[in-house]
């Protein structure tokens, strides 16, 4: 199975299109460290016996062992295992393992490749059995890139005054097709392998230019990354700690007239098929964050504790209280997955889908509460993660010592230990990685309100107002 | 199996030993049939084949099919069903079916006992065995009685300056113990035949008094139920409706040195396993909590549903997302239910247990938001709740015509059915009711701190701890 | 000055035309007493020379002295004490003093009429003054009916299928007008002597006959008053308490052709200062809530901490965070009326006007916070609240012993207080009395929403545009 | 009066003791520009007409025209125009205006010099009427060094392991004391001209050595700045704007046996006033909080209806509602402000001391409504915030194209106009300093739980618990 070292070595030659603070770079440059090494970790984990129920699947294409990063689900108990594996491996990055991203935007495709197969005639799942296939055997790094820019919020794809605001094809040729647009937002693009674009929405018949999927190379003819890197600020080589070799970068993917050949084209003009990949992706993607977002809380949960007890109030009964705000919103999340995995079905594809409103109801809950963690937080840690002196000082021959006495608080805590929890808390809340967890908390993978519409979508009210009628003894 | 025109009978012949209003009253009292028309619906989904999957289980003693109110749960599945049955039969009275307070004391009477006779070489297995033979036969109902009088909360039961604040063993005879007490808020227990009674509280070694469980008939010599009921307010014929026909009644249960005989006694002295039978009740009940309370939800959100509809703003983003809040809290509590059967584990009695964390946080969350549900719907109905004009009004010759002229609002919904749906509403909220379903949201099953509490006492937050060390380079 | 007894009297001569419970009933009604009593209070205050200060003021038309509810306020200091006149005697009733309604319309009226006076040369406020000397010297008593039955709320007055819905002018003579429809939730309208009506909403142009306001006898013929009363369970006289003999009644008050002679027409057909009226009027009643909205919270506030202390618990610092909770809600929104007065401004007419964005937060304020004020009662009470024995039961010889036995907590407080205390916080939390007092809370003098329309309609947020436009270098 | 000019010089001047990323810089270093571009505000101030009525005050000692930033209050009318100059000057900023810190020590200090001396015949009222009037007439800007460094937080000052972890007197000689020890979180420190140091807590009689205050420059030797200095991300000069060049910078003060001349004592052993000096401190902060918070908000409003409108959301009902959400947070904080200062109360020294519970309330506010402050920004900017092209690809000449394209929303609004609005979003935000403004907001002043004390160390409890007895017939 293909390791780090394997990954990192082919992403190095991928051809330079990463434009990042006013240079075009290789998938080398410094500044994709951090988020290479998140996705370095999904690979690792293939490593760790700890992690083998989890990282592990058996393809259902060749019954070989593959990365679960490639597997398309095919029970409920692969859905429990995904989840499962996105806490742990969040849990080592103390963040966003991104890599979810390929293999959510996968499983989506097959169901919706078979689907528009079987109305359409089309052949589109056969191409993308091909291509998993391969994504599989090479054990693929995929970003999925759906976002579009989206212009004015209030017009349709078709209505904005300039019509490359959503992706599109502008061309179709014997061979292939000819796409133009933007894709943002796009988690993990500057170091995947693929890039995996799908539409963003539900999308009108007259719209057919706009319903297209495909999977290409990063480093494709024409794909621009237009970058953005975010991690902790660098430590001094004495106060180094895992937190500082882990981060992210996003692009704005821009595909400028780029040719797409027909064996990676997965759908191009159905436009019922696109606005159900666009929510399919969203729904994987959705249980996937009941994986991931608890992890992003048991990273607050424990900061909240630990600097609880570093600051000696470990026992308070307030504290206490808090931790379980913390539990709760954790396991409320999880606990929904659990239950979308219990409550999945399975589609005539073979792939296996999780329950809408359980996935939506997890996330959903997740995103009304990412700033109540902060605020909780910031509560237990107090003002001097705001005034935090530098590890400079820390560590100068002038103040150094003063910095060591004067940051001490209980006695069996070193001051050093002392320092780098309120260092590490200050990392992910006092930087631009407090403020991207934070927005990826509301915004990553669908707002609250995107959820509630998918919710209120599929929910069966009239059930609920029929039991008040029944009861009220209304007759209609 | 048992009918509900059986149980009504055998009620009927209970010695009267309900005080209410001033009087001594028999089971027949009319202040009694609302509670126990909710009851009735246990013993009327006998008869439902919509309900069959959910009502009937298999006797793990006798093989029999019995009503599910009466069985010991053997696996995930029958959490899972019990939850759902909960679910269904709580949506058919508008509120609490009751009778989940026997069964789950029952549950975890089988784990406590079995335990207790493994370390303490004692039979109260036997014993219980023997009564939940006839409890399953006869498809009794049984309420538990556990929350003491309690006295000054900062002081232990033997500390109290009155010992009988928490109740206790006051003698012991060869043939059974005598107990003095009263266990407060006894929901059904005026029309319950057994009373199951059970400890509130962890004991310690000198304590061995207070660690008392045993079932007796409710009419035994020595009890006496000081009573409290609540229904709505009485209504018209012509505007009768199923809701009028449901309450409930609690009441203050005194043991006025009431005999137990020996094989009704399932715990006297052992005070280790009078704390786990408290817990192990309240656990039990909070799962069936995890099925009750999405019902009420579901009622406040069907009622919300509704008056918008017929207020007119059925389509507004606002009610939506309004209605998407209430979903959110009926389905992560039943999702919670979901994952604390998925994780559930086997007694060595054979006797299956939810997971702890799953049931307190599902209940937790139901419970830190039933003020919310009211706020919404409260928001959504408007003020003509709290000043609805009454039914006489409504049907007066001389001002009837009047107030159905008046209460109209859109054009298709008759005034009557806008009136029943404000009454319930109003039925449910501007009343006694409305306040009992805000408490026993609230405290019902235990208050949101006793599950931050049980969460807290079980959850591995030093785990998550190591986590954030790990990340931050703090060595111990 | 007239004296509670001359109210009480003078009441007692109206024409019955009071339908409650299916009868007609005069003023003297025993369901009527309640309300009448808190009325009272504001009479009773005239002798209390602790309340002086704020009960009487000068009358700006003859220089006596009057009850603060008949006067029309001339500068700052008028409106800080009648928001403090309005908590002292709110927390003497424990809730709505009531007559507030009818002193916030006579201010809005004297603004508006003035106004259109001045555009349109009609004499409303000649009539209006003439109206209001005789209100200052009889001490009168008058309601204010505003919101109308509105049918469908997505149309307009003049689009209902039935023009009635809201109320109108259907006959203009030379003497006056002649009305027709219904006015809805008139809080103290059955035990008032002046109903003043006013219109609801904005109106456009071609509603003038919808733009009318009016003060007329509430016995006039025509008028209909269908009431509901709430009040608290009644008492045993050994377990008596003011609480009891408080309480409200509101009506649908309908007019039924009723003629208004023109000295009493304050606005006929002038539609902008229809809708002008309406919102003067809420102004002066969100102003007036700054006062009595703190007084509930009071109330909450004192059972909130005497339940605390009676349950042993009253120095936990949970306690006082709930506390300190409560008092922001209370002070906070008295602090906003403090400031809406200190801010308020001058009009022509010589009265004074709260500030508009003060006024509004203040109420809004309070209205989300009722459920959240009920939560921390229900939380620091605990259920004994919903299964509180009832008063006959407390006093039975057969059993008052063991219920006083078993209320007892802790050892310094008897039983008796205890249960006082408990029976008390019963009443205005688990029965119709705690349901109005949420109702009220949210939607009594506007819903929160209504506030923040106020809000923004006022507010200069362009302003804060700017700031932020100027620090980041935009351009327009 | 002195100028921005002649303070940047003399700062200049003071000896190089700022210790910042490993170095020892002086007061002309630019990672300090940012903050004294801040303070240089309350300068510029003094030419601007439009602010002529806030900035300038009469001098109660000379009735010379100062600078209000070192004014003692002697009115209301001061408080309110204080608490005015405040808003209008933090909206100057985007953020905390800084130099309240100092009058607020100075006010302090006014009142409990004064009360010490009138009780122990010390005379440091006199020693400060003298520095006063330098700092009146030299327009002087001071810090305030209060946050100890309070090592165990359940320990104590004389308890601690290093008595040091509190500031303490270590010898006392004739002319003058010496003092050892850090304060904590000093903000605007490395470029104030004066430190004024004051006691954090109450202080017990055996605490003498640490009831301490006075007032040194801030190159005084044996004072150390070790130095923490926020701002947002550098511009390009073709995007510079006015945000880019504000920040702040916070100190850990160290004082390394300092000596502090007698003149400049104003407390040394008086451990009484120690604690009230403390606390009168905070609580004239927390009044100028109720001047900044709202000017956070109204930065935070600016933002968020901003980018509404830019999104093409900005009619939306839910945005109207998060937007009067944001209104309520800033003038119900703002309204107790104004209310603190109507209902303050002279001191016999002469200064005015607002109100206790309304500083308390309104600041607290604040401090529990920021994190929902920027959830609701959030909600309303969308991911892009997170993942915005950095300045360099928006002007790179090979993809700045693409980038302008891809980021226009509406029509009307150009793609640089787009950016900047986002660029500014994402600076408050997403960032260190958006981290800053979450901390400040929650603890700066004191955190809302400090605030819960200081409201029930004050609050009328009592009286409440009297309303709810009488009401309840409950007689002690």
């Amino acid at each position: 199975m293909r390791t780090k070292e394997d990954y990192f070595e082919d992403l190095a030659r991928l051809r330079p299109n990463v434009y990042i603070g006013g240079e075009v770079v290789g998938r080398d440059d410094p500044r994709l460290a951090a988020g290479k090494n998140i996705v370095g970790i999904t690979f690792d984990a293939q490593e760790d016996p700890a992690l083998a129920d989890v990282i592990f699947a058996e393809s259902h294409l060749t019954k070989n062992k593959i990365n679960r990063f490639t597997h398309v689900h095919q029970t409920s108990d692969d859905l429990l295992k995904k989840q499962k594996m996105t806490r742990l491996l969040c849990q080592r990055c103390g963040g966003c393992i991104q890599r979810c991203m390929g293999i959510d935007a996968v499983n989506a495709l097959s169901v919706i490749t078979y689907a528009c197969d079987q109305e359409n005639k089309t052949d589109y799942n056969g191409r993308f059995i091909e291509f998993l296939k391969t994504f599989q055997e090479k054990n693929m790094v995929g970003c999925c890139a759906q976002s579009d820019a989206k212009g004015d919020r209030t017009k349709r794809p078709h209505e904005q005054t300039d019509p490359d605001l959503y992706l599109r094809i502008v061309e179709r040729r014997k061979d292939g097709i000819v796409v133009r647009g933007a894709k943002a937002h796009n988690t993990m693009a500057p170091y995947a392998e693929e890039i995996i674009a799908i539409p963003t929405r539900f999308l009108t018949a007259s719209e057919s230019d706009w319903a297209v999927a495909f999977a290409v190379p990063a480093d494709t003819p024409g794909i621009r990354l237009v970058t953005r890197a975010t991690q902790v600020r660098p430590r001094r080589p004495e106060l180094d700690a895992p937190m500082a070799r882990f981060g992210a970068a996003d692009s704005l993917t821009i595909f400028d007239d780029v040719f797409i050949p027909n064996e990676r084209v997965f759908l191009a003009g159905e436009t019922a098929y696109g606005g159900q990949l666009a929510l399919l992706f969203a729904l994987y993607h959705r249980h996937s964050y009941t994986g991931c977002k608890p992890a992003v809380t048991d990273l607050m949960m424990g900061a909240a504790a630990l600097v609880a007890e570093y600051n000696g109030i470990g026992k308070s009964t307030h504290v206490r209280d808090k931790l379980a705000d913390l539990v709760s919103v954790a396991e409320l999340t999880y606990g929904a997955g659990i239950a979308a995995a219990t409550e999945s079905q399975a589609h005539p594809s073979g792939t296996r889908i999780p329950n809408v409103v359980y996935c939506n109801v997890g996330r959903r809950h997740a995103g009304l509460h990412i700033y109540r963690e902060y605020e909780i937080l910031c509560d237990l840690a107090g003002g001097l993660l705001a005034t935090l002196p530098y590890d400079e000082e820390y560590l100068s021959p002038e103040v150094g010592v003063f910095v060591q006495k004067y940051i001490k608080r209980v006695d069996d805590i070193s001051a050093e230990n002392q320092y780098r929890c309120f260092r590490l808390i200050s990392d992910i809340s006092v930087s631009a990685v407090g403020g991207v967890l934070q927005y990826a908390g509301v915004h990553g993978g669908g707002s609250p309100v995107m959820e509630a519409i998918a919710i209120m979508g599929t929910y069966n009210v009239e059930e609920k107002k029929g039991i008040v009628k029944r009861l009220a003894g209304i007759k209609d």
